[in-house]
């Protein structure tokens, strides 16, 4: 400033929420998207298939979450040099913009996907990543974003059209089936397989396991030590089935979500904590069924998950 | 942009996580309170009280949440008035930002003090109240926030030293105890009385209660038809008694409530579901618990409540 003169007035914004819709045309109303990925390995397929999505990148906002440590500060370096390509001035298809927070914790248990997938080791992981995900929503989510696309950074390959596809049903919660590409050795070829069991659709004999457990003990799905009978979207694809295909569901997986801001607004977050024995991503689903929303699956249409 | 310009590239944010403190010591560590205040009718005397908060302007935001229809208009054009004046370009006084979120939906009853708080209301109208804290809160919490003032639109009256007087606990949610002044007709007097009910230490019969209860079931305070034999705080208040004296808390109130912004990143919200029996700030502060924080009450430290 120069001498003698004032400051401009801070801002004094307002917002009409009914003018933050949520529609089937998003890309005809200008719809906002934050796509939310809590990122403890970075991919370099992950930036590339995030490239190719073909919603309008202005129209797209990212936000990251990165663990504190070694892991954390190289991921942050990959990203990073990354964004400063994608971002570039001269790029007309960069974003609108890019938010990485960086935690003050690391995770709990080392990440190699048996151990990660271990039962024992289930509870604290998906607490820790369950308060990762409140984290990046709670601070990045602001007042003109109708959509948001929870997004995991090992998820490799979606349709281009992802964004579109997924909003074209108009529903509160609505979650794609993650597969896996694979290398099969004894047929020798590539072959694909289900990866995310926490699509499903509950089940009396799940609800009965609930109600004989003690308060902090958690049911969790895709563990023969714990036969659920719930049924899993993952086992109901139809690979030449029509995409559009919807089902209900009651617990729903992270990998790639989109939810309708307004349901997280509403209150919607991930408990670290177990919500009817349930947590994280499938706490979510049941914590949007209380507040009145409804979580709907698309068996046959896929997204792919790394294999490590 | 000049033609042959570019245009700069949008902005790509970092923010470290451990860098955003909140201390005992806010004011000296340059800390950021956002004061979110949910308004269904606005009162001259809340934001003269609001102006003469001591904690440093420029490090505080606000945030406001009203609803849809003629009295959320009213609240709007009253408030937007004031904050005219306030940030005013030369008020060196002024705050940082101000944020009017305006809700696409009015609030469930009537609004006079005894409507509001006749039993049978109560549910309907704190899960409104829920949904619009949330709302305020998933909105525009931002990454550089420490600390979160919740301050209810009718508290017209707080120690200007409220923000460090509170915040020199050091507790992740700490409550001051909310009363009322009142003409006594009687005595022909002003008097105070305890108005806010909702900061309590649990008690077995409240808990036999909720264990009885259905699921979608709730406990209120402060009605005879539901004796919880609840510890209130509104009750142990000692008006010569030290300001500083502590008590632990199971349910809170919100008139005036400061929470450490990292419980709520963790994913603390205000259900508008029955959550353990409780909703709203009560839920809170049960929810708070689950991800294993506590709650702090001053019972000797005062706020006031308007007296319709
Ligand atoms: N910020 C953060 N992200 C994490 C943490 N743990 C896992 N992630 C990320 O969260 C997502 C899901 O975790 P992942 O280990 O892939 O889960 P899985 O595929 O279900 O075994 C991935 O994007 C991870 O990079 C954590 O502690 N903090
Ligand atoms: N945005 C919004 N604010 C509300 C609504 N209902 C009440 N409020 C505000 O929420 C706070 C608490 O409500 P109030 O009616 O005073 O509750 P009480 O003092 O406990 O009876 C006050 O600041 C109100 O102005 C609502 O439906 N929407
Ligand atoms: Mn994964
Ligand atoms: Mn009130």
């Amino acid at each position: 400033l120069q001498e003698g003169e004032v400051a401009p007035p801070p801002p004094v914004v307002h917002y009409h929420m009914n003018n933050v819709t949520t529609t089937s045309d998003p890309v005809g109303n200008r719809e906002s998207v934050l796509i939310l990925t809590p990122l403890a390995r970075f991919y370099e397929e992950y930036w590339d298939n995030l490239c190719r999505i073909s919603y309008p990148h202005d129209l797209i906002s990212l936000g990251f979450i990165i663990p504190k440590g070694r892991d954390g500060n190289l991921a942050t370096l990959q990203l990073q040099e990354r964004i400063t390509k994608t971002q570039a001035p001269t790029n007309k298809n960069r974003f609108a913009s890019i938010t990485i927070l960086r935690q003050d914790s690391e995770p709990p248990v080392a990440q190699t996907e048996s151990e990660r997938h271990a039962l024992g080791a289930q509870k604290e992981r998906r607490a820790a990543m369950s308060r990762a995900r409140n984290s990046l929503l709670f601070t990045i989510l602001g007042p003109t974003t109708s959509w948001v696309l929870w997004l995991d950074s090992d998820i490799i390959e979606t349709p281009p059209s992802l964004i579109q596809d997924l909003a074209s049903h108009d529903k509160a919660i609505i979650v794609p089936n993650c597969f896996q590409r694979y290398y099969n050795k004894d047929k020798e070829a590539m072959e694909v397989r289900p990866y995310d069991f926490n699509s499903w659709i509950d089940s009396p004999t799940a609800k009965g396991l609930g109600e004989k457990m003690g308060p902090d003990e958690i049911l969790l799905e895709g563990y023969a030590e714990m036969a659920t009978y719930r049924s899993l979207m993952a086992y109901m694809a139809d690979t030449n089935g029509d995409p559009r295909r919807e089902i209900d569901l009651d617990g729903v997986g992270g990998t790639a979500l989109l939810v309708k801001a307004e349901v997280h607004r509403d209150g919607a977050m991930f408990p670290p904590f177990p919500f009817y024995h349930l947590i994280e991503t499938e706490g979510f689903a049941k914590m949007a069924q209380r507040l009145g929303w409804r979580a709907t699956g698309l068996p046959n249409y896929f997204v792919y998950h790394y294999d490590e």
